[in-house]
């Protein structure tokens, strides 16, 4: 096998040998950047997904580097994100307690899984799936689980514990009823983080570059919001003794050390249990990863493999199982940093894995004192990004039944939960789309002056004549909109008793299936016992190829197959009517 | 209500107050011909569903008259029929013995609950959802059914139990190890029924018009071959005692009377558990009845309201589950008996209804000797109706697609059962029609000499513009092809790295939902940069409304929607290159 064609399974080989001092420069700086970014929303999430935050430090380290040395795209960066997590805690929520052993063991089985789903459908090349998810459903999916996500934060930020549920207003009634529990100092913490968070997001940068700093400086100081809010509280709490003195939540102890070798548990019946809710994980991960990857590729006019990207993130989600971490995927924030940072191979993403590592080596004495509550600010932060109404208010004016998907989708995953929630969503738009194909748009068409051109009887100045009734069908035939078809066109002939002719207009016609031609031949059949000859205009060159093979034409009678409909206007009007025995 | 709208709902006000001597007199030869029909018929299909004989009768009067008084075809003769009872073996072969009182309490509640889904169906007229099964999958479906309903005879014809089982082979090789077990005698009534039946089918009709005979008297005899079968062969076994001195098995007490009138069981589980059955036999039931009654209704040219033939069925199902009934539908070769037996109104179902009751409340006796070979001879001839092998061949030659879900249906039938072997088969043709839609045809073309007519330029001699390349789109944009339209079409421009402007040609577009419509605008983007312009032709009316809802062509830039490709080509080739930013 050539370099070139193991390219295609290690994009490494394509970068690599080029790689020079400038790269590197850009890629360290990249590195650090993320890294210093990725320490706490790794431990955030891993609090949300319900395990202890040194879980998210693990799966931010194997997890990049099998990514950096697979993945097709140069800027993604993987690791633990928000919907990922959520459906982490969802599905372990319901099989055993956050914090047990069972628990943990979950978490690196459901990485497991997931793994080898992506890769399996990598090596089947089965990325085009993801293409059946919607936009509409995608953002309706994002803005709920992001309303999920961020009420679930909820206890971190007000200090009193709220029991899970995916219904928000039972989350609010609880917060409402105990806000006498409220935890003022947590609280103060908390509005402090999210103020400096807001601040950094929306002003710093700004202000930077008002000052003369330049501004790629000013962009990565602006990227600096969550550190900066670990550091203020930390220290805040450490100094204070807050942790002891007002009851303020800490990470506290993480365990020293580079991530431990675990196995996945090939325990069947869990297996069983896991492996839907791993199939949505997979599927839900990939299509963020790949929506970003393809975002940032498309910028720098480099291509995106979705098969590579789906064994990519399988190696990574099967790395994460190996050493104690949870399912992970390429992060839509986290990913855009590392592109405007710079990152221009993965060699970005391997620098991080071993910053991390170095932190978790090293540097957890000094999380000690990190307040959960600012790991919860910095969640909800990052979630409200994901809370989309454009594309709601895009599709309302667009089109209905797309609006009507995204609100479904939306009101089913605060219903129903998440993983039963896109199901839905994703089962509705098919749903949808099959239900419009199987109602086809038919027009009545004349011929538009003295042009060769034909439109809608109802939109157009046309000219028709009252023996030849010429109707366009505005969609491929099958077996969902036969009987639709055969009724309308039946409709329409009892309607115009006074014609010999019926020309469909095939040129919306893009294939018609067995079910669709049986019914054009009783078609036929009905409208020859009715004295009315069926024919065809601008059939397609493939639609025509099928009709050939089996002689369609033949059984059609006086019928006939038009070039055009021009043609057949002309050859129909001067015709004498055609006797039919 | 006037009485034409009640017509709507009650059929029985059109016909009945015209209805005359000669209507009785075709309709009561009818009703008269298919009673001799369903009497063994009906026993049959109930042994066949694990049941008394007896309930096949009880199924074959109450059902028809509420048929008859809410149906909306005039021919259907509803009943017992084969698939439906072999769906009801099966269902309830898994959760009870067949004979014994829970299994007859399941058969009245599949009844009743497959009658309350259509009625249910029927006033919130979702007949449209049959047409989502192909006419391929129906094929595969009934072949298959077929085949298992008729080796399940084989304990019939040949005297000797053999365990239930779909797997044909399996039922097969039970049957070659055991055959020393073979009961003569048995098997002689089997195969002496079975000549009776083929004779009278093929040959008695035509010989009888060979000798002079009417050829509706002969058509009539020619229907009696199974009368005629029971004839010979109950006298044989009473005359000779064959059910005492060779064991021959038969039909032996039937209560008489009346049905007994029955209250489906409402116990929650069971319930619970036999509704997708339910569910799958009333779609069954349905599609097969109203396939039946459309096919006869266009030879006479009346209409069929799908939304109604689920209401009455749904009657007619409820009614027999307050009749110690169980699941019936409209049959097909028992309704194109009834049909060219001369049936022209209901009329003809109320009468063979009426026979039947007679037959019950005093006849019974006479069948007591009637063998079960028979009977199971009846079933074997009239299943091989179903093996259907010209659908194949037909869909083989025209679309390997539909030949594929018919052979997998088929497949799936004998492997895995009749009920989930049709979900799978309509799952699959729905999954074959989405992956077919998701990588739409799309073709360059090119204009045909100085005509306005452009062509694919691989199927004709056309000439093309290099700076403007012209692709026709043979598919409506939505999610699930959006991907793979940019894909192509970046590719197609990338081949042709000389062009200036991108024409699609949308004659084929029928709509665009909104995730199309954010990969259009991604893709012009994506153009612009490469310096080149999108533009759009042909695009359709209702298509342009949405567009413009979304002022979509501001976002073209310099691109520009042409009326036709024609007019396009024109104004691309004389404009001068466009100067992009």
């Amino acid at each position: 096998m050539s370099t070139r064609n193991l390219g295609r399974y290690l994009p490494i080989l394509d970068w690599l040998p080029g790689y020079g001092r400038s790269a590197l420069a850009s890629d360290g700086m990249a590195g650090l950047i993320v890294a210093i970014m990725l320490v706490p929303q790794g431990m955030a999430y891993a609090l949300l997904a319900g395990l202890p935050p040194e879980v998210g430090l693990y799966a931010s380290i194997v997890p990049l580097v099998f990514y950096g040395l697979l993945g097709s795209s140069r800027a993604l960066a993987v690791g633990p994100v928000a919907i990922v997590s959520l459906m982490v805690a969802t599905t372990l929520g319901e099989i055993t307690e956050a914090g047990s052993a069972g628990y943990l063991a979950g978490a690196v089985l459901l990485a497991f899984l997931s793994g080898a789903i992506l890769l399996g459908m990598g090596l089947a090349r089965l990325g085009f799936l993801v293409n059946f998810l919607s936009h509409p459903v995608i953002s309706g999916f994002s803005s709920a689980a992001a309303l999920v996500i961020g009420f679930a934060q909820l206890k971190h930020l007000l200090g009193f514990d709220i029991p899970r549920s995916h219904h928000i207003t039972e989350t609010l009634a609880h917060a409402a009823r105990h806000i006498g529990e409220l935890n003022q100092v947590t609280f103060t913490i908390a509005v402090t983080s999210l103020i400096i968070l807001l601040l950094f997001k929306s002003r710093v940068a700004l202000a930077l570059k008002s000052f003369g700093v330049g501004a790629a400086t000013a962009d990565a100081v602006g990227k600096a919001g969550p550190l900066m809010a670990v550091l203020v509280t930390t220290l805040a709490v450490w100094f204070l003794g807050l942790d002891r003195s007002a009851g303020v939540a800490i990470v506290a102890d993480i365990p020293a050390g580079l991530p431990p070798l675990t196995m996945p548990s090939l325990d069947l019946a869990l297996v069983q249990q896991l492996l839907p809710a791993a199939a949505l994980i997979a599927m839900v991960g990939f299509l963020e990863s790949v929506s970003v990857a393809k975002s940032l590729a498309s910028k720098r006019r480099q291509k995106i493999d979705a098969n590579q990207e789906l064994i990519a993130l399988g190696a990574a989600n099967i790395g994460a199982s190996m050493t104690g971490g949870y399912p992970v995927t390429g992060g839509f924030s986290r990913s855009l940093v590392n592109f405007t940072a710079g990152a221009v191979t993965p060699m970005a993403s391997i620098i991080t894995a071993a910053l991390i590592a170095v932190t978790v080596l090293l540097l957890t004495p000094l999380l000690y004192f990190l307040p959960k509550a600012t790991l919860a600010a910095i969640i909800v932060v990052a979630v409200a990004n994901l809370i989309d109404l454009k594309t709601l208010r895009e599709a309302w004016v667009y089109n209905k039944a797309d609006a009507a998907s995204l609100v479904a989708t939306f009101v089913a995953v605060l219903s129903i939960g998440v993983e039963l929630g896109i199901v839905f969503g994703a089962a509705l738009s098919i749903a949808l789309y099959l239900w419009r194909t199987s109602r086809p748009h038919m027009a009545e068409v004349g011929r538009v002056g003295q042009t060769e051109h034909f439109r809608n009887v109802l939109r157009h100045e046309v000219q028709t004549d009252p023996k030849v009734l010429m109707v366009r069908v505005d969609e491929s035939l099958y077996f969902a909109n036969t009987a639709y078809l055969e009724d309308q066109l039946l409709a329409r002939v009892a309607d115009h008793p006074e014609i010999d002719h019926l020309v469909l207009i095939m040129s919306a016609v893009n294939f018609i299936d067995a079910s669709a031609l049986e019914t054009l031949e009783t078609l036929a059949d009905r409208l020859h016992d009715a004295r009315v000859t069926l024919h065809f205009a601008e059939v397609k060159g493939p639609v025509m190829d099928g009709l050939e093979r089996v002689a369609f034409i033949n059984r059609l009678g006086n019928g006939r197959v038009f070039l055009s409909t021009h043609e057949a206007m002309r050859e129909l009007t001067s015709a004498p009517r055609v006797q039919v025995a």
